[in-house]
């Protein structure tokens, strides 16, 4: 059978910084086949063609050398190959008896236009399809999935609790806030522009939103912004936003540690100096891993699915054109200067 | 009816750094009439004599100056007037029904020779007498509940995980330890001198313990300790120890924070750095705060009396003589140099 052409993202080498769009580059040497191929068998492959793309915050952490305790918990990309992150992807051929060519999943991926997956664990069969394909990257995915646990199971949220969700304008944050509107709280979140700010508050209902730019005491500002002080603080960021928040939690205050990005970039984190404050108002902090929450996923799906389909959440995407326009999306993440999910279009069908 | 002379230990300011017996001063001019005053009927007061007071670590936290965010968790003690903690009394006089002359009582009093109580609320009476009434300030008070709480509340401990324990010689952490094994943990202690350590394992049956002074990298002593990583960590002293800790934690841990005495003395704290690890490795972190588990107190005596009078718990006490060398005694807490629960005697009987 005739190899076809297979465009890759490769990963140069490991990152320090800031990640630069030349820390990847693009790549046309690669061919595949379109078929499983037959000593496959035993452990039953699928070969799929990658739809759309997700850039996700957590691949700065596999962007690291790896040596440090890190690298246990998320698996370095490896140096000359594809990026790795989640994917919506249509099966080509299939040995899998639960996939079948033409199914639709979503799951982890590469950064090429095929691959043969032998490790089917991460892959969800996508059944509505009613809802645009790439909300998998995102609202219907990993992400969801994120908001889901981190709000829902680690927060033991009650209505009328006082929600703060950082980094409110991601993936994550905007759904995180939208559940908790959907749940009677009061919402507010931050973010990195005054855009941003306006489609919180405008778009997604928070009760209120701050640009944390432009807020030279974050102690003060969330003082400002809840009076009574918080009773969840859905963690996205890390380092001096944290401490601030600490300052102002609530008594028998939750917080849900999704991830530190404002932290991704050093080589050692910023300090964090007001944990006394965990005993003082007895404030339980707890990070979680979304696929331990994975056995929740039907349950999920029959929450946010009829959400979507009636309005009730909204979720804004960013998106990108071209598998060679994947690097400069990634990166965008790292700066603050995504607008919303962001999302790479590999091929439409 | 006469009056007699109260000697008092009076805290003389706001203490920056490490407190010296110099920031209190003994007291001979007050005097006390040893009877309930008429005019507090309304609301039920007792006049008690102090037979033992208590030297605890959260009493570094009350003699900072007023202002910043802890003082509505922990009232600053005042200027010119006796220190505040917790003590073992005698009833002279008690117009309350709950309580009578000569019942004795363990709660918050404050460190002078008489006083008249006018809030019971904190007052437990004390039942068992066939135990060292000392152990009213340590194994069966305020630090025994604590251990109690924090370890099996907060922690929700299994047998066989692994259990560190810092601090682990003081009023709390002897305890914890000592918890641990008995429920078959594996557990490890530091402390800051090697006696201490000696204690730890040929007295309270740790299975390691080990000088955290003499440890230049505490990531490597701890990984040494625990080749399999940290279950439970139970947390007493902050700083630098709780970011090693995050680095040694197995997944699914539990840190029970405590308290951070290693801190007490900074005015900012010193910054952790590894709460990324919350995340890598899935860990609840949470402070709490003991009063929050008194309604437990009997639940607990019949625990821990049992195991006193077999001999399956031990308990080490650093007694002095008389309420004028109770100030030296509260300021070697801070310095490390206290050999076990620090108790003052003001009188035996």
């Amino acid at each position: 059978m005739a190899e076809v052409k297979n465009k890759q993202v490769i990963f140069k080498n490991y990152v320090e910084g800031v990640p630069k769009e030349s820390d990847m580059y693009i790549s046309d040497t690669a061919t595949i086949k379109l078929k499983v191929p037959h000593e496959e068998e035993a452990s039953p492959s699928v070969l799929v063609k990658n739809l759309y793309l997700s850039c996700d915050p957590v691949m700065r952490i596999r962007m690291r050398k790896p040596g440090d305790e890190t690298s246990s918990y998320f698996t370095p990309f490896a140096p000359g190959s594809p990026i790795v992150g989640y994917g919506v992807s249509k099966v080509v051929d299939s040995k899998h008896p639960e996939f079948k060519a033409g199914d639709l999943v979503w799951g982890i991926t590469k950064w090429e236009e095929y691959i043969l997956i032998k490790n089917t664990q991460s892959f969800f069969k996508i059944n509505h399809t009613d809802v645009p394909l790439s909300y998998y990257t995102g609202i219907l995915g990993m992400p969801g999935m994120t908001a889901y646990a981190g709000f829902y199971e680690v927060c033991n949220p009650k209505k009328g609790e006082y929600v703060y969700v950082s980094s409110a304008f991601g993936a994550v944050g905007q759904l995180v806030g939208q559940f908790a509107k959907l749940m009677g709280c009061y919402v507010v979140g931050s973010a990195g522009s005054q855009e941003k700010v306006d489609i919180l508050k405008n778009k997604f209902g928070f009760d209120e939103a701050f640009n944390y730019k432009e807020e030279a005491d974050l102690t003060a500002a969330l003082k400002r912004y809840f009076p009574q002080g918080i009773d969840i603080y859905f963690e996205n960021v890390g380092g001096k936003m944290l401490d601030a928040v600490l300052l102002n939690m609530r008594l028998h205050g939750r917080i849900a540690v999704c991830g530190m990005i404002s932290q991704y970039n050093f080589e050692q984190h910023q300090g964090v100096t007001n944990l006394m404050h965990l005993v003082y108002k007895r404030v339980r902090m707890e990070g979680f891993f979304v696929p331990d929450f994975y056995h929740l996923y039907p349950k999920f799906l029959d929450l946010v699915v009829p959400f979507i389909k009636q309005g009730n959440i909204t979720y804004v995407e960013d998106i990108v054109e071209g598998l060679e326009n994947g690097p400069a999306s990634l990166v965008r993440l790292f700066s603050g200067r995504n607008a919303g999910k962001a999302v790479v279009v590999v091929a439409r069908e």
